[in-house]
């Protein structure tokens, strides 16, 4: 590494390490078989709408030149992310009536069984870092690849509560915010209470903690106060999948565009989070929000802020 | 009635009728046998901490004579509440863990098989009415002698949705609100989304629909607005038993006291059902409430409020 790499500009501003996956999802009104999935790429796409964002992934040789194009049309760099010899991670799922439950019925690794995540140069000094929902060492990878992140936000799933605990226990020691929906809180800490489980994460050191409950909305936890943020309410909801991840997506690219860091400005970036998931479930796979334009979000934050004023 | 009765000034500002039951309630916690309970219970007593209430119902004279003074120390005003010869009203339960579903166990309905409530003359006049979850053509028959009250709200519950449709329709038909919790209100309108639900309910002639979700809070609905309010989140559940009325009994109280009736008198009157509710939770019965001061009730709205900002 030479002194004026070292000392460059970062090319992005935000970056977000995640799953990209090939998805068949089933829904009680529909079924859409092999489209662009995974946390990352959720994640990476809400972000754009705010911020420049750094994807660092695997892919196979088969994953397709349109996905690849889908990622540039978001703006996305993706220079982190790597093509290798093999298949794609694809995953497969089926929601139940009312899409309140989803069982998995496959879940293929392929070219992420030997994934290490290199991070590109440009992106190491990047002052926001996602960890989006990937095994906790190769979160752990990428987090000592980056040099001093400003922000580090940490997501996770009950996967890796089940098989690698300890290893998320010690990434999430050295993050500034954990986000969980309210299922895997309880299942990591053992709290039923929310209140229990937040302050037994924020007692391993993060500073903010976010507990997701899909449409009944999510509450930021710090060590001194609380604040509830409803979902915003729509009548549309065709595939949840990513839901969380296009939250967490437009909430760091969001806090990384705003600038400051407390619990005002994490609150609001929740609130662009919390829209963007909104327009993402509208539709399978990034389909709603590649068509989304800036003004439509905005007009839906104000909606949302007029609901919350009551 | 003499000319004199019809035009004096009413000695209540808020008629509530309702069930009166003795209740005995399993939670994975703790077991209470023969506690006060009864929607009309929970509802007056949540209701009289902000204005001055009238309750119409019927025990019999097996009802202990403590649940008379408890009733007169949180200055509820009884002359509608007749006591007659037989047993009162009965109801038992279990709570599941996690107190996240709750099963019958048995009803008595006793001296509210007969009942027909009689209005004191001095409630008649009454601006604020609310008619509590009881059979629909009681709640019709009360509100049938009322003189023209500015503002009614009704609440119900599966039972008459299961078997008296017809006449919970005919009531809500002449209502200025309905409250139901998001079950109740899927249940009646066949609609699973919110929106669609809510906007049935509103079909039928109310101006507000007010959708309950217990701890992921509740909704307000008009013709052309949304407003989302979560729940006061607490740590320490002990019962969950009467919720929900207390809840609406704190709204219809505050909204009496606030004097405006309007979207933002209507949320802010739910943001005060809720911190009732919050604090109903904490004991069994109408025990939390009957310790509650006025000011605690107060410091827990401003630190909701603080929540609530972000």
């Amino acid at each position: 590494m030479s002194v004026s790499s070292r000392s460059s500009k970062p090319a992005v501003d935000v970056v977000i390490v995640g799953s990209i996956g090939i998805d068949t999802v089933e829904t009680p009104h529909a079924r859409r078989e092999s489209v662009l999935g995974g946390s990352a790429s959720y994640a990476c796409a809400a972000a754009s709408f705010f911020s420049r964002v750094g994807m660092v992934g695997v892919v196979g040789t088969d994953f397709p030149k349109a996905y690849h194009n889908l990622y540039k049309k978001f703006g996305v760099n993706t220079e982190g992310l790597q093509v290798v010899p093999g298949q794609t991670f694809r995953w497969s799922g089926v929601y139940e009536a009312n899409m309140d439950n989803r069982r998995t019925l496959s879940t293929e690794l392929n070219v992420f069984a030997s994934f290490s995540p290199k991070l590109p140069e440009s992106y190491r000094a990047a002052p926001y870092l996602f960890l989006a929902n990937i095994s906790p060492s190769l979160q752990m990878h990428v987090l000592d690849q980056m040099k001093r992140p400003r922000f580090v936000l940490l997501d996770t799933m009950d996967l890796w509560i089940n098989t690698a605990r300890d290893a998320l226990r010690d990434v999430i020691r050295r993050v500034d915010m954990v986000t969980m929906n309210e299922f895997e809180a309880r299942h990591f800490t053992g709290r039923h209470n929310l209140i229990s489980a937040a302050r037994q994460l924020l007692e391993l050191g993060p500073k903010y903690v976010c507990i997701k409950k899909g449409e009944h909305g999510s509450l930021l936890f710090t060590r001194d106060s609380i604040s509830l943020l409803p979902a915003f309410l729509i009548e549309n909801v065709q595939d949840p999948t990513g839901a969380g991840d296009t939250f967490a997506g437009g909430f760091i690219g969001s806090l990384a565009k705003g600038g400051a860091i407390n619990r005002k400005a994490i609150v609001r970036a929740m609130l662009y989070g919390s829209v963007a998931a909104s327009f993402g479930v509208e539709d399978f796979s990034l389909d709603r929000l590649a068509k989304l334009k800036r003004a439509q979000l905005n007009q839906r934050v104000r909606q949302f802020q007029r609901m919350l004023a009551g």
